[in-house]
């Protein structure tokens, strides 16, 4: 496989050829066409036919992709091989929802604790616990940890994400509304309202169009 | 301006922009340069030249780019130049986080109500109102609504998007895990995973290169 080649850009499809490919394992298919892909994807077969070259030899000519063999070499480059321990950094709504999001779970990714300033939302008797957030560094010291979820106030983000690299995590998910770029950390930001100004774009090309 | 030539990929990128430009604008920036840009968007100063050239001409050689100038083009749009009503389907705990989320409002968009089947999440008492979803059609037909947010269990997540295209509503964001894709609906669908996957990719290919 030459992964080296990659773009930046093919890499960012993958997780989502790697959820259609799971729901379509799932649904009892083993061949896939590059034509129905592209209409999952919203891009062209071509396209969808390059991407895949980037990884080598997933499909024959005029048979289609084999589904599940396609979706285990693409489990395989995300790194979804293995379980990813998750600490979350704000209890709050979005803290609380992330924490039972039952997407997560199923692909190994398991939240650990959570952590808060707060003292009533300290608790540690049912489900994941929440510890005060003094105790973040002695936590990573003691329990692997893989991958920090900011849900804080975006005014304390940078800070946070700052801290938690000293602390020795590389690997960030920011759902503050502001972007963190720090050298030396991986983030990824979630950027909610990038989708609701792609519905916006929409409503008011709609509009346009009635006119 | 030449609208209608604008790829689908230029659109998607059009929310990062025009957070960027917002935040430039904000620190009192009044020129920036495609190399600047490049650096915030992790993309080319050709790929960010070739991006607004879509969209008409934003700067002057060598001066750069005018950022109010074009962060209101960018307003514009994306249509965020009035306000849109948002209803929310599903008051757990990923429903009451959008509905507190603090990212949203500054841009216009309002969350106006929040539906739930269990009698004891119904609240109308303070905040956003949390109304029984045997409601939903009548509040529709009541209220002007522009975008619902689906945040329910996923095995009714397809039901709940064709309801609610029944009644009139043909922009919905999904957070379920499960990508919705039904005819005339502009689906946006929040794929949370996805970013996780970015990072086991990314945590997966430091590992191979310490070796």
């Amino acid at each position: 496989m030459r992964r080296q080649e990659v773009s930046r850009q093919v890499i960012r499809r993958l997780p989502k050829y790697y959820r259609f490919l799971t729901e379509l394992e799932n649904s009892g298919k083993q061949l896939v066409s590059s034509k129905e892909l592209s209409v999952l994807m919203g891009r062209t077969a071509s396209q969808i036919r390059q991407d895949f070259n980037c990884f080598g030899e997933f499909g024959q000519q005029g048979v289609g992709y084999n589904v599940s063999h396609m979706r285990k070499q693409l489990a395989e480059i995300l790194g979804l091989v293995r379980e990813y321990n998750i600490i979350i950094i704000g209890a709050g709504h979005i803290g609380q929802a992330l924490a039972h999001y039952r997407g997560f779970n199923r692909e190994g990714f398991v939240v650990k604790a959570l952590f808060d300033i707060e003292p009533d939302k300290i608790n540690n008797d049912t489900g994941v616990p929440v510890y005060h957030t003094l105790r973040l560094e002695e936590y990573i010291k003691a329990n692997k940890t893989d991958i920090a979820v900011i849900a804080i106030y975006e005014e304390g983000a940078v800070d946070m994400a700052c801290r938690l690299r000293a602390a020795g995590i590389n690997h960030i998910w920011n759902f503050t509304p502001k972007d963190i770029i720090l050298p030396g950390l991986h983030v990824e930001n979630a950027d909610l309202s990038d989708k609701l100004f792609l519905l916006s774009y929409s409503i008011r090309e709609n509009a346009e169009k009635q006119q």
